[in-house]
């Protein structure tokens, strides 16, 4: 697609934002629902899980904020209002279901953060928004499933919300390459950057 | 892309929401900055101006709520925020810049509300959630520019919000198939419903 | 306060919006802290407390949906950001302590849903407006604690989402007659409704 | 009142939180309609207008971003949704009316961003929050009219989206002292500072 990138260069768009001083680290919906062969929202990405874990520990390591989001339901529904009817696979994420938990690595430690959302955005109807700007966070370091979904949503989100938002590529996946890769293109075009582990390495590194 | 239909459909995405009896129209950003071949955010989207107007002279025969959003910053950007950091583009939508004008036939008649955002969802720092509530409304008709930046925004916020997203395909477009129809897929599975304009000829006649 | 009410009538204020056909009950942070004379929150409201037991039992009866409200944070208080910091009586609500449950008669039944929020207004990073709209409320009929805190916030919020907010007197409560009378006094002049529970009967019969 | 400030202290209401080193300004609806004898929501607050300039003056030269609102509505009122229905006087600030104007001295500089914003907070429905967010702003000097209706609201959000509220005792003002007084109370327990002018002076020198 390197006239598509071409074309959305001369027309004005995937202008480069610099990350900021103070990222935070914002997981989406890294869950066994996507993780287990038997669910039918399971998304091969035991890869992208395993960059997670790295991430998370390298973040960790740099001592940035952490938040974990997760998706839970009432038993009818309601709380999902009409992505909850869109959608017949959300029922794998009623409350209670050991599909609602973490992955194995990237389960939350003490002081970090759980958003339990019901919508695509990890911004919407939660306490994000408020809970970064409370704790001066400029630049939000994005990775989880799925690429299509909540990645996507969350990082128009982020960045319509006042943040930087930085997809980092390896630890981000979904169900299918085309749409995997055709929300990394729209998202590193015109909502945020989309790099590489290795550059969130040295990132956070020069913090 | 057959096998990609039927791989979303096995795994529970894309269940069908019906159409509800309360809806409005929303007609995102046909401005005259996408139908001028002069300026850089030009898109060629003339059959779809031409379908929109079909599409908005139908809401107005039904007698049904219409808004039209359209964008425009400050000379320096500041209310753009990150947005206008990321993409340069935007800086041919200053207020006061005749590119932030309605298209030919969609200029706004008394009594519909005009939406000035600065972000790609319309309902992202805008009162249209509100507006839309308080009048009742139930569903979205959604059309304009462009499908993979602020209609895509718009149609996972109607979900979000609790609306009834009905995407009406021809008249809906950006400056190349390929987001537009990878976004038009995501939309169709996970975030609302994507019509034909003789579809929505039929709902409206429904009413 | 005579001359005061006068005053806001004359100047266009306090015009009656009338509730619509399709309501909520709204209870806002009934839970123990406020109920405990242990705690330093203790409000003294139980005889509002009984007319809270008694108005869930007629929305019950009239089918309408309920929704509860309460308050927790995780230990370090994060999640309840400039707040937490304003007020040192938050950390009475740390996750899992007995503070946080809900008053006796008050425990949410199935099908109700639960809203675990950590800032004054019900709405605030909540999926509350979401999942009203979804279900196509448009009055929100107000109880709980307290007037000047969190009924005030949320009733503000119910304006301001698009539905009407109509505060039951006696089933609304502060530590201090003052700020209680105030808050009802701004909430009847510009926000919504405040009536008695006589006339919430009423309504709820009439549906 | 001074049993009711020892109840709500001993209570653990009305902790101190420090102004941070990122204020902007936000003046609130300090337009005609409030200035004007010959208008029903004239509110008498000359002297308040007087401080409110001299703010703006030291905010100006200490450099910080201002922000000023307004209010502005569609003919029919439609945008004021619920709002507009409760208040009948709302119509004087139908768009087009002088009533809309900023007061005399408190006109908008270049640079300074407009907020026009149909309900009571400062922050529903518009893009305060991004814009702050996205220039690292973490503190609200807050000024305007008025105290009962649209400062509480704002200063209330402005503690909700993260930022810290610093109300300016006199360059805020209502119609009648009593619910001026009873919301500056309020304010002062609950959710942000409210000071002297001579105090912000010195926090804006102190930068």
């Amino acid at each position: 697609m390197v006239e598509l990138d071409q074309d959305y260069s001369q027309a004005g768009f995937g202008g480069s934002i610099q990350p900021g001083a103070r990222p935070a680290l914002l997981i989406i919906d890294f869950v066994r629902a996507y993780l287990d062969p038997e669910c039918s929202l399971y998304a091969g990405v035991e890869e992208e899980l395993a960059q997670a874990v790295n991430l998370l520990g390298e973040c960790r390591e740099a001592g940035i904020p952490v938040f974990h989001t997760c998706v839970e339901y009432d038993a009818a529904g309601v709380e999902g209002g009409v992505f909850y009817r869109k959608v017949p696979a959300l029922a794998n994420l009623v409350k209670g279901s050991p599909y609602c938990a973490f992955g194995e690595g990237l389960e939350p430690a003490e002081g970090e953060v759980v958003i339990v959302k019901k919508y695509p955005s990890a911004f919407f109807g939660t306490h994000l928004a408020a809970t970064l700007s409370s704790l001066g966070v400029d630049t939000l370091l994005i990775c989880g499933l799925t690429t299509s979904g909540c990645v996507r949503a969350s990082a128009v989100d982020a960045l319509q919300y006042g943040y930087i938002p930085i997809v980092v590529r390896e630890a981000t996946g979904d169900r299918d390459e085309r749409p995997h890769e055709a929300n990394l293109f729209d998202i590193s075009k015109k909502f945020g950057e989309v790099i590489g582990i290795d550059d969130a390495r040295r990132y956070l590194a020069s913090l």
